[in-house]
């Protein structure tokens, strides 16, 4: 059995990620930490019957695991990570703290100092169906967004065959309240974002964007910039991205969807859906699944809809996918709930 | 027109006033306070375009209104309360500051001392369909809560024909979550609530239980215990109380409806539904309606069902039908949205 | 007292209708129908207490009436409008069977022959922001859907000032369920969209779609596609439309905001905010306005955010606003809901 | 493996027996019907991605499993039950058809002659924590409905110890939305559920009365009524019954929880919680767990909070939870879904 610890396990990421590991065939959960409930037993926090003790961060001894999931703020992370790796432990972090490889980046978008930059060399970026190879190999890997996930894999098979015409791509980006997080606001008070939808961070202002631009970049999209709109929505998961893309105006649908079909030819978590079939939130929620269908709107008027859920593919369940990768195990080990 | 203050103005029951208030024929608007917005608008709280001016309460001088509504907290309402009776104007109290008739009451239920008991042999409760004529000569009136409201308006026509037989009576009552406040905590956010139904402080532990066996004590009831057990519901706004009463055994749904309708027969805002329909929130949600049904479960054993708006009947609405009672002008002026 | 018929009044815009005429000062309710509900009251259909008769359609008599709003399906609109015209009635068509002017045009898209093309020259589109004149002196009045109005309300002060650069325009368009009616079916059964966002109709398949790049054409847009992508959001009410828009590099963000701000100067119901906030469903929902929101992703790269509720500005409220203009009252006239 | 047969594989419970049975170690899904999408494959119906063809019921060769799990309609249930056990099948059947006893009760609650009332007798009610020992050695098992399985195992103890002093006992029960099934209808579209609760068949109407008095009586309780009022919520899954009984006075809220305690103490799917928490929907949905709550709001005035997902305690997880009985499994197989 591989011992894993899961740092910052009180909120939505870290109850996601328990699910999933105590249902993992080769996992057992060793350590499980949230500084602030230091001493609390995981059901005193979530209505769960798991008897699970919470240790602080800054108590817990990363010796004693094999392998470490992150699930801190961006800023807490990078020193828990660095520490554990120098523990021997492998990572896998779900924070931003190792998704930008420039350090100057990370200062502009999180308006922190990186302290571990000799760590983002080492970081590999966990997406498994563009960096499997990668991914097999690494000691830390940065879990990605739960918007660039979607995004990404959304593009990825045309960026690859250098199919897209014109700039900017336009992401029309929709998630559930949990993408928020746990700690109680505003925002996320049931009255305000009930019967509400409402678009935040739009422009140029939200911190998914440099990480997307940052992979299509590397994905030969060039430094092109994209124009990303991120929406709030009254589900609890789930996360749609509606991507128009400009692609010649000779492909036919039958010809994208080929292409689609076979990038993700051996992908298990990624379902192309037939044409005629729109991708929804429902086709995702609580499965690890990238869910994707193409609509052409005119010629070369590529619309993508890329649907996950957030807290799964877009942070716990690609995590452990990520994890199985780097210890050698089925890519879809603890992932195959039905 | 009769010059108003909202203290409070910034909370969900100090939005609803100021929209019924905003369309009121007979009222302007003077002041709206708002202690840790003071200084901003209303629009840079909630999306509402009307250009209002937040002041702090320690700033408003009431000298300048004939009426203040005040939807402090529990607490604060009554010092706030004191010094508007001082400058002449009347008051209708929101919070539960001047519900209980006994400050010793007052003091275990709130954990406060009460700072104006000279005021509480003043205060009338303000439950228009059961006390007009006190209403209509008070200068302070305490507006009940929402549970009682609802539990006490379907109960009303029973305790006055000495109809309940035995006890005790149930109120198994639900309620949407902007009863419980726009501070944000764990219990409002919204991948909390969302799919979800929870009772909470069940038993003998909610503050609107000494309130309503207070009234029902009044009504003729004695001094027998409720058996009240609240429930928080996904909707923003409504309010359902299914009551449980036994009554005489000889009583067919014919005779109930009767009394029930005769009792209400003067009452605008109370709307009796004919035999085989039943109350739901549907019913009574932005309306200043109180729905009611009647179904007999067997021989003696009544099912009433109570539906309300929390923020209109349970809090803003009913302040202004107390409000046109005071100042003697028709009891639906302002409130008679279709 | 001017006398009006509600024609469909069992459906969900029939009833926001009945709701703001019942509150409208200069207006009487004379006649509503319901075809399949002919002979039962508002109550059995609505939780309201209204005391309204329904009659069927094929049984009212237009005569007594001095305006009809018809909230028929598709199809069946035409033929009720020409006999109220016949009858001498002015007519607010809130179907789409006046939207189109080309009847060769709606044959394509509603799969129908026209059978009141002669009504069809008469026929002005009721989108009063953009044509009160002609509005003032229609008899029939085709109101707008409900994804045209807030497309084109965040589209008009680029469209009339020649902004426009580069085609195509995008617009990615999320509804309440209630713009799906109230007849039952799958996709609005409260499971399927309960925690759920889906597309559909994307591309070119949606009916509004025509009617849309119509009058984008006329407003000087040129006969150039429009990409529209709607979306089926778990909400009862309220549309978001995000449009992507392609503007002169050199315009500043101050820029477009005066520009906005000067075209809609004199609009009761278009509300533009101020730089730096978002147009969301709570800025609109349950009031007659279009709450728009400007934002600059980029050089160039506007995105405009355009809030309407679908039943008020998108259907009932925009029907009134267009009576008011053909019967010379004030525009705003039962509309001020705060 | 058992391989098995799902009879109604197109409805909200036959796709939670789907979700459940694929992930069962000891399972192989053989049979799938939906009468009336027979030749569909079950991803034209859910957004799923199973590979799993539907054929008509009155196709299907039950011989060719070994259990058949039957989600069909009253009426429709029973022949295709008799038609599973001739070929030798055992039969878990969820619909109503072989819950109550009496063929004659059946016909006045569901208007139907009893067309196998030679397997009545044979039919044992699968409510594992009560008759885990029958139902090991049955062919044939009634799989209780939600309602009863939440109130059944909430009274459980009470009854079982005698200790429940007066009637009724008072059963205010609040159901998910999916309890209503997936035909769509105007009470499940999401426009009239959402932002509402309702009462429904409160009184003596609703089916799930007589199967829970059967069952009481059985149990002890006497033939005496039980009042039981049933609510629709705005949530997709998730029952909770809230349960009021009077018990001797002199009971301490510990000693209640001591004999909740151990009439559980070996039953995996039901979680006593302790004092001072309370069950809330939450705490079941998604699992196969009852979660039971107490609370004495007096001497002697228990409340019981009881929480299941209906679909899958109150449906499918406990039918598996029966099937494995059956088939001398391990209770557990299959549903210990973290």
């Amino acid at each position: 059995m591989i011992r894993v610890g899961i740092y910052g396990a009180a909120g939505y990421t870290g109850l996601e990620l328990m699910r999933i590991l105590r249902g993992h065939p080769a996992v057992s959960i060793e350590l499980a930490t949230a500084q602030s409930h230091a001493g609390a037993r995981l059901s005193d926090v979530f209505p769960v019957p798991w008897d699970v003790r919470l240790v602080a961060e800054t108590d817990a001894d990363p010796g004693v695991v094999d392998a470490v999931f992150c699930c801190l703020p961006a800023g807490a992370a990078m020193a828990q990570a660095a520490r554990a790796r120098a523990a021997g432990a492998k990572v896998i972090d779900l924070s931003a703290d190792f998704r930008l490889r420039d350090p100057a980046a990370y200062r502009q978008w999180y308006g922190l100092e990186h302290n571990a930059p000799h760590l983002l060399s080492q970081a590999v970026y966990g997406l498994p169906e563009v960096h499997a190879a990668e991914i097999r190999g690494a000691g830390l890997v940065a879990n990605p967004g739960c918007y660039p996930t979607s995004v990404l894999l959304g593009l990825y098979p045309l960026l690859k065959a250098g199919l897209i015409e014109h700039w900017p791509i336009i992401a029309d980006c929709k998630s559930g309240v949990s993408g928020a997080g746990r700690t109680p606001n505003l925002k996320t008070h049931f009255v305000e974002a009930n019967e509400n939808l409402s678009p935040y961070n739009i422009g140029r202002s939200h911190r998914h964007l440099p990480e997307m631009e940052q992979e299509i970049e590397r994905l030969g999209g060039a430094a092109r910039p994209l124009i990303f709109a991120p929406h709030l929505v009254p589900v609890s998961r789930g996360m749609l991205s509606t991507l128009y893309v400009a692609v010649p105006d000779t492909f036919a649908p039958a010809t994208l969807h080929k292409l689609f079909a076979e990038t993700y030819c051996g992908a298990p978590f990624v379902w192309v859906l037939p044409e005629g079939q729109l991708a929804s939130m429902a086709h995702a929620v609580r499965t690890n699944r990238c869910v994707l269908s193409l609509t052409l709107a005119g010629p070369g008027q590529l619309i993508v809809c890329s649907a996950i859920d957030n807290l799964v593919k877009g942070a716990a369940g690609q995590a452990v996918q990520n994890f199985n990768l780097m210890f050698g195990l089925d890519e879809s080990a603890g992932l195959v709930t039905p």
